[in-house]
């Protein structure tokens, strides 16, 4: 099933993305509205969070968007008014940030997702919602490829409260009932990344390297096995998510079109640029205590029950992307 | 090993008992200071936490209180300068408060443990931490007894909380490298339990009513199993745990000496009181909708590691509450 037809039933269907400034809330929302759907973002536009407006460029004009922080619950009824669906990418992805500033993270990560389940149950008719949860919160792999029944064992605080935001939604999904699908993803790329720092994925600042000439740095070994989704094909979960039922109320791992090593992924990169280099470094020693090891995901319970899987290739999704940034690399970096 | 015992390892030890004016943590601070300990208790007194004065009341010139809150990160340095072992009941229990105000169960339950934590892993010789986890945290059991791998599903927002809480001790103690226990208490009960409402157990309720010569409730259909812990076993299993680091680094379950139907405990508490009466009632909607079923725990891996187990039969450990309550009633409701 191609985006655009998962995107059919969304027309005339009034939406809500919260984060939708961000990579993967923009990439939804341009489905969406493309789809024919009446489309608001919410985005707090926090530091670090990824949301820009350089990632709406092409659809500004057809979408609504306020920035608002759903931390502070008192705009959310306004907002929620009217949606049947709302896309819930709030929230932060950076490792780091979580262990050096605690506290933050966890406003960020689960105040703000209280706030907005609490509105979603007190709406009139609460609206379907779809979760960005993330295979962070397995932590070091005990066996791979990882599927939903995984022991939960965050490396970081940041997981924890991942981890917390989609217990509440399944939670409140079943108290206050109304449909709820988490997905969990795994490294998602395409264009719209972060590319500035490695906050949500090292591959960003590789690519950005590459297009600028530079060498760029495999941290580690090199043989570290990722799993990647492009972007599209992520998009394409959520959309089947919110539609059906067989999806709901349970977490669904997304996974990748091929498992790689990250010095396969180097080569991908550079070949899809048409050339580059890299250099294999020693971890960062803050970076090395949360590492995760290999990982692969388990993704054959969406593939059964929705018939999804990734179809873009990786080094297609690294072409694409090489040739997104080459375009508007100004606006990102 | 009697509760004496296992407290002579303290004997000139400096502890820090955070929610040391609650049931349990008054408990703990008590048998500390019996065994010699130095003992600092710090409690914030919110309502509804169980804290009150009444439960030092026989040894409070032998220990220091000072009230704080540990959700402000301010005061801990102090608190914890020069401590080597730290009891952490913090946080609040009440299932029903977290549903109608999930934001402020947050702050207690899971902003007051990173506090804490940062506090202890900053300071110059961090000190080993004991926390107090909650087998709420598995939701309805899928088998009994309920183990420590048993799938965490919590049915409340507080049983989020307390397992994010649990977590951040057990990934403060991997990454920070300090000793770190976290025992999963199941009901908990003996003198110094609340008896006002039904907040932390509902045997409370029971007791004060069977004092008071009132008919009690059985909620449900009486049917359902639960099993209980006096509280000095308790208060044994924190000591044992602080102690021996086979108990670090991994959740153990607590457990009761027996398991009993609701209805077999009712006519325990009966037969202890020396007559009294009840009637079955079906669940109020709101405590329906979060009731777990049967339950029972697990407890080999403590009884295996540490030799633990609970020693006080339920019968001599209701007639023990019951004493303690007739005596002491005033101060409690």
């Amino acid at each position: 099933m191609t985006l655009a037809t998962a995107a059919e039933p969304f027309r005339d269907r009034r939406a809500l993305v919260v984060g939708g400034l961000g990579f993967i809330g923009a990439a939804i929302a341009k489905a969406l509205v493309d789809g024919g759907a009446d489309v608001l973002i919410v985005d707090a536009l926090i530091a670090g969070c990824g949301g820009t407006y350089a990632n709406i460029a092409g659809f500004a004009d057809r979408v609504s968007v306020v920035e608002a922080d759903v931390r502070n619950g008192a705009a959310l009824p306004a907002l929620l008014d009217g949606r049947d669906v709302v896309f819930n990418l709030a929230g932060k992805m950076s490792h780091l940030d979580s262990m050096e500033e605690p506290a933050a993270d966890l406003q960020h990560n689960c105040r703000a997702q209280l706030m907005l389940l609490e509105a979603c149950r007190r709406a009139a008719s609460p609206p379907t919602v779809v979760f960005a949860g993330t295979r962070q919160i397995y932590g070091r792999p005990q066996y791979l490829p990882v599927d939903e029944s995984h022991p939960i064992e965050p490396i970081d605080v940041n997981g924890i409260h991942k981890h917390a935001a989609e217990q509440y939604h399944l939670l409140y999904s079943r108290l206050y009932e109304f449909p709820v699908a988490v997905l969990r993803l795994t490294n998602t790329y395409g264009p719209g990344m972060r590319v500035r720092d490695a906050r949500q994925t090292f591959l960003g600042i590789w690519l950005r390297a590459l297009i600028q000439g530079r060498e760029f740095e495999v941290w580690g070994d090199g043989s570290q096995l990722r799993d990647f989704t492009y972007v599209d094909d992520a998009v394409r979960a959520f959309l089947l998510a919110a539609n059906d039922p067989l999806a709901h109320g349970r977490p669904l791992n997304l996974g990748g079109e091929r498992t790689v090593t990250l010095r396969e992924l180097a080569e991908l990169a550079i070949a899809a640029n048409g050339g580059g280099s890299y250099r294999v470094v020693p971890f960062p020693e803050e970076r090395r205590r949360i590492d995760i090891g290999d990982f692969a995901a388990d993704f054959s319970a969406i593939r059964d029950l929705l018939e999804w899987r990734p179809t873009v290739t990786l080094g297609d999704g690294l072409a694409r992307s090489l040739a997104y940034y080459r375009s508007n690399g100004a606006l990102y970096w």
